[in-house]
């Protein structure tokens, strides 16, 4: 299928391509860009003219999309662009520099651009960067009969879908909503007033998207009506945006917690991945310098008893599994708002309690395993200690961490994880060492 | 308001308790219901009688839902049950011991039950435990107008929401769907058959609620049709229930990679917490054991040259962090089906090259701080030499490790980071102290 699709865009075959790739879903078609050699995606779009529904370009990583949109003529942008809801027009254009930007916008018609202009003033995490501006309102007077031949004669008019109607007052103020299956269940005499959901979980444009996307989650929402802070009606927000929004804040968290920046994408190019991975393995290197520190005060003990050298990173790494396991399940805790205020000092204690009992049962393990296997029953208890310590410390520095950083209106799962290994390796360290020279006098 | 709703329970004021939780939300009564002492969440249930909605039993913690059901008398759940559309009620009887579920189902009527029992019957991860069995469905020779006509027949009766009819032949074969607003739009003359989507994604009964999720997402479905083998419409999966697949995905992938398993819940006691995080720390130590006999063979180099105890954790720890970062992005590419065979060698050669390019840059700070600091350059050369190849090592690891795991059909976010860190770690201590050892001639 790509051979061939490249294959027709390099004879310039606009007929076969048609055939060939004329009739893909838009994220089929996303993904054939995707999968073609860079220098012939612009032509795809050319060659099929027409036939090339852009919403495509919000499916492929941004990198692409730029890389598209800049070989593209400004004039064929603007035409694909106005067969586009507002909302994906919007996800194209917000990533172009600002004269690009202005280029196209200044060629589209009057309403059109007004309207994405608003929406690309809104800050990047506001929801009225995913609203759509295209819906159907109607007056509280009017009957559900009256409703419906209204929505016959729209026809192919309006938003590409939806699923619910806003009923406005005058002013467009924001009276109810009436979802397409209740107007179709209601009698049709009745008046839209006496059937509407009054009420409504409406949204303020400025609110963050997560908080949105936690909403709609919470109350099965397909979608709903976006207002101003006067309640009037300018926008409505739709599930699948707000899906591609949970994905990606899962996603976000998934990669900050495994040490990744959020808009790493796997199309980057070798330099730009290094580069942005480089910080966090910077400051890792330097937390690393702390616990090499820790470890140089006690080169007089680890020469006179070298097994501690051996021994010591048993209790490090324990500590650090332990502490990143009580970490991400705060982490998850935190980002789903479970955590109320009474909940938080109980799920500190309750990880403290968790990694005690862990601990305590480890620690007759590798202390039993560490006796026996230097012969030194003395060695047993002394790393039994540390590692129980080690994994209470972790338990608290592992919830604690993450909720601190919380509180200082910071992702928790950004930076949690160097915190925590500097903690639970400088501790386990800090604690094997130092009981084992204190143990055996060899301060 | 939680203090309130106690009160009113232990008085056993039922008028006072409609007032005060009756008109709530499901999902807001499931938070009340989660934030009550146990003891009071079946009094909660049996008081508001009626007026509570068994829907809120889905949005509490399973270990709370199973307390709770334990405590209600079986005609009460019965009652309860018959009022949720199908979905919901397999999602409360699917917890339940075999036997109490009997007990329950056997006092339902046939019908209920028998759709009941056949979900039931479906595999956890199927599709088929997910979707409603009540659905609107019609002839393809109806007109828009007649099946209008017929939903607004239909009332309250059917399902409790809809967003798309389905056409089907004698035989219940699906031969394809109409949206509401698509049906809506349409001119009342017009057949069915005329204004039907016969491109139609539906599923079957049997497939994983994974593959269906991600379906949902790729194509912005917001229903989709469940089939049996002969193409006979079964039932309907709505965008609610995939969104809620979609984000336990995710926290799943989350846990797994922080090493705890994906039912962890919050409400878990410490018994249970404790329990069920043992077996990965148990492996972490039995690795941990490997990483000390490596180290262990060193004794007589780390005896006679003791800055490399403390140096040596900074390359074992840096090799994790790089490692991390490349299963990270490695397992969410695979998660999200990203990676074609060819995208899998690029992807390895390609997280190499990246760790190479951070790990000469890191290795020249790292080695320039141990040299100076040691006033030993040839300490440098060792150290950052070692970096370099735990570092792509790891790089190599952090891709080869998940993608492995994932082709033995395991989920590669479970597994990966145990092996990873035995790789980088062992892989760290021994190129470290190995190196040292030729270089100074202390083997």
């Amino acid at each position: 299928m790509i051979a061939a699709v490249a294959e027709t865009i390099e004879t310039g075959d606009a007929e076969r391509l048609r055939a060939l790739a004329g009739d893909l879903h838009e994220a089929d078609l996303g993904d054939l860009i995707q999968a073609l050699e860079p220098d012939l995606r612009p032509g795809l779009v050319e060659l099929l003219g027409s036939a090339f529904h852009f919403a495509a370009l919000t499916e492929v990583d941004e990198s692409v999309r730029l890389q598209i949109l800049e070989g593209l003529p400004t004039q064929t942008i603007v035409d694909g662009l106005r067969e586009l809801d507002s909302d994906d027009a919007v996800y194209i254009l917000e990533d172009l520099e600002d004269e690009d930007r202005k280029k196209i916008l200044d060629r589209l018609p009057l309403p059109d651009r007004a309207a994405l202009v608003r929406a690309l003033d809104f800050p990047e995490e506001a929801i009225g960067r995913l609203m759509q501006t295209d819906f159907v309102a109607v007056p509280p007077f009017w009957t559900v009969g009256r409703a419906i031949d209204y929505l016959t004669e729209l026809g192919e008019d309006g938003p590409e879908t939806f699923y619910e109607i806003f009923v406005i007052d005058p002013v467009f103020r924001l009276e109810g909503t009436v979802s397409l299956d209740k107007l179709l269940r209601s009698s049709r005499t009745a008046q839209l007033k006496t059937v509407l959901n009054d009420e409504v979980r409406s949204f303020e444009a400025l609110e963050d998207r997560e908080d949105v996307a936690r909403q709609f989650q919470r109350y099965n929402l397909v979608s709903a009506p976006v207002v101003d802070p006067e309640n009037r009606l300018v926008g409505v927000v739709t599930i699948d945006d707000i899906v591609d929004v949970i994905q990606q804040e899962a996603d976000e968290d998934l990669k900050a917690l495994g040490g990744v920046f959020g808009d790493e994408e796997l199309s980057d190019t070798v330099r730009e991945t290094a580069r942005s991975r480089f910080p966090w393995l910077a400051i890792n290197l330097c937390t690393a310098f702390i616990t090499a520190t820790i470890i140089g005060l006690f080169s007089d003990t680890i020469e006179r008893m070298v097994a501690l050298a051996a021994l010591m990173p048993i209790v490090a790494s324990m500590g650090g599994n332990a502490g990143t396991q009580t970490m991400t399940v705060t982490v998850r805790a935190l980002t789903h708002r479970e955590l109320g205020r009474r909940r938080i000092r109980w799920i500190i204690s309750r990880e403290m309690l968790v990694a005690l009992v862990n601990g305590v049962a480890l620690s007759i393990i590798l202390g039993g395993v560490a006796a026996a296997w230097y012969r030194n029953p003395e060695l047993g208890v002394v790393i039994g200690t540390a590692l129980i310590i080690n994994m209470v410390v972790a338990g608290l520095f592992g919830a604690l961490i993450p909720i601190t950083v919380h509180r200082l209106k910071f992702d928790p799962a950004v930076a949690s994880g160097v915190f925590l290994t500097t903690a639970t390796d400088t501790v386990g360290f800090f604690a094997f060492l130092g009981i084992a020279a204190w143990w055996f006098g060899l301060w």
